[in-house]
């Protein structure tokens, strides 16, 4: 990793550890709980065809041509109106169409990070944010999580000790990868610290549409009183992954640093992919398609928790989440999750070990568990498997 | 710009120059040749439409699903067959998909480039590459060009004295802006001095299979030897740039460094987008599509060129481009570009300024035309309108 030849960011990036996991959890035999995937047989195909020919049909040239980096502009008009459901009072201005909410985190480090800069975060957070904030080179610092969220004593304390912090990235609803949810409280002292200490926040909100117990909460970004708050979201969870289409809202300062920077890195996103989800919204229901997902995945949320209730061994914690994808696992202290992993890999079911999720990487007793991508018997059975390796590990 | 909240870089980020020039020379009554958009009117729309809905049919929840960073597997095969016809040997492992050619220029960035380490490139270069790479702070040397393309001479000075350079990035094919085309001889010269030099090679060519004239050259890539040219092309140009979609060639240990990165950056690429264009190729003759571009752009291009013997002031120079998207004008010394630019507006009639093609800016008399976007009449009109303005303000 010396080689002089390259930048010196390369030594940061932890080579694919998690791709070599996934790798491994793709073999057939295995019930895998690893990854992120959305249930494929509720995308709605049929739709999604009709919404191409009318788009190829009607306004073709324009479909398959360079465009702007800002992005579609009737798309956008629609997600300003989708965030007013959740509200957040905003404008087409201050959206940017991007490339996945993945870029969103590449485009923040752009924008934030010099090297040495920190990053305060969710202690987990979101691997994929940390690899991504890792290119530019920032330290950062954890906080604490309990059922309600982030702490925030210990933000404020973690805030007073470090200058140099930049933003603090949260998820509040259903955060990956722990199913945890922000308590509404928090979500105005969040807000209150940074005016405070004069930072930004980066809101990550890609599943708050698929809540499906509890009372829904306004994001943090409605209680932005000084333009600190960039919010972004995607049509990954609630649409389709495949077409890569998330979007970032903030307010203008930021936007004019945003924009020539998503323009450098890829010009802009597909504005087919924007104009078919543009014409869905036109053409169809998209609250009815919601509200399957939601059922489905409440479903299967529940029926892992319950067979986590037959199969797991009683000294063993889980969250409960309310909505979102993933639930988390937490062992007795001194379990290694990764000896776990390797055991529970030979009895054919997967996860992903925790410890790549906690940015300086000081847990290792704990690990994340799908329930959004898998048919009702492989999840019984899965967690049946499981079951017996931490039943092996933890009565032995 | 010293607002210490954001990164360091943001103060090398030209703010959007081109871009305030492209939205003037979008009012409806200027002809504009300034942008670089293929003909619209080629896009092979109804095939498209016909790939789409085979793609749906037979294999919608993939297309609509996340995917793997490298890419649909059946296109980057069908592209290692297209490269084979330019005289590059490659595989599947060696071809990286990516959101427009624009990524690799980003990614480029992130894999190489510290802070002060130099790029050397043509003068003039892209100019969105130039912006790019600017993101992660590099000096730029630029190497003179004649009609043969850089000259080897002072490319070889420059690596001389620059301990610190880390590629070079070449447009050999019909470069943007110039129009101009790397000889033979040169080809080979350039991966020799790479070689000697210990630097690597970024070899753009999105414009290589417009060729309309003159005798077809092997990529800069078919001369490598120790595995340092990157190769990079794009089916912006021959196919449909609204769809993003672009890809590198690069050996083992480049592809290592630049997954993870691309990962980092977008997860992977548009798969509805990599489908459609993969299911095309298979169902249509691509090549067929291509000739048709080639005829359409040979003809405007010679218009433009005829147009320009009739209207311009005799000692303008221009470049005869064999291929692509631009010609390139070269004014008398001491004529500024920025102040032609101007009245040219003023006369309807727009062209991109040529100085921030020129990455430290050393020359204001040269400008770029676009011929690919426009239908005859306005060519014609257009050339008129900007030889009138050359003439009041050169024969003056």
């Amino acid at each position: 990793m010396n080689d002089k030849r390259f930048a010196k960011r390369n030594n940061f990036i932890t080579s694919s550890e998690i791709r070599e996991i996934l790798k491994v959890t793709q073999q057939p035999e295995i019930i895998s709980f690893a990854g992120g995937l959305p249930a494929p047989e509720l995308f709605p195909i049929e739709e999604i065809k009709k919404a191409c020919i009318e788009v190829l049909n009607t306004n073709g040239e324009a479909a398959l041509q360079y465009s702007t980096t800002e992005g579609y502009i009737p798309l956008r008009i629609a997600i300003c109106k989708r965030m007013a459901n959740l509200q957040i009072t905003t404008s087409l201005d201050n959206i940017l169409m991007i490339s996945g909410s993945q870029q969103a985190l590449d485009l923040m480090g752009k924008v934030f990070i010099d090297e040495g800069d920190t990053i305060i975060c969710e202690n987990p957070t979101y691997l994929a944010a940390i690899n991504a904030f890792k290119t530019y080179m920032p330290s950062f610092k954890g906080v604490s999580m309990d059922e309600e969220g982030m702490i925030m004593e210990e933000l404020e304390k973690v805030l007073q000790n470090t200058p140099n912090a930049k933003f603090i990235y949260t998820i509040p609803d259903f955060q990956n990868p722990t199913g945890r949810t922000m308590a509404l409280e928090r979500r105005k002292k969040i807000v209150e610290l940074a005016n405070k200490y004069d930072v930004f926040i980066l809101e990550d909100n890609p599943y708050g549409e698929i809540r499906f117990s509890g009372e829904k909460l306004p994001p943090v970004k409605h209680f932005d009183t000084e333009g600190r708050v960039i919010y972004l979201s995607t049509f990954s969870k609630i649409f389709a992954p495949g077409l890569r289409l998330g979007w970032m809202c903030a307010d203008k300062p930021i936007m004019e640093k945003l924009v020539p920077l998503k323009q450098s890195a890829d010009l802009h996103t597909d504005v087919f992919s924007q104009m078919i989800t543009s014409k869905y919204l036109e053409m169809f229901d998209i609250e009815e398609h919601i509200e399957k997902i939601r059922e489905i995945y409440r479903h299967r949320r529940q029926l892992m928790v319950d067979s986590m209730d037959k199969y797991f061994p009683k000294n063993i914690k889980h969250t409960l989440p309310d909505g979102g994808l993933f639930l988390w696992v937490m062992l007795p202290e001194g379990i290694d999750c990764e000896r776990i992993f390797d055991k529970a890999i030979k009895n054919n079911v997967a996860f992903v070990p925790g410890t790549p999720f906690f940015p300086n990487r000081d847990h290792n007793n704990q690990f994340r568990l799908n329930y959004s991508n898998m048919p009702d018997n492989r999840i019984v059975e899965g967690i049946k498997r499981l079951g017996e390796v931490l039943k092996s590990e933890l009565e032995k």
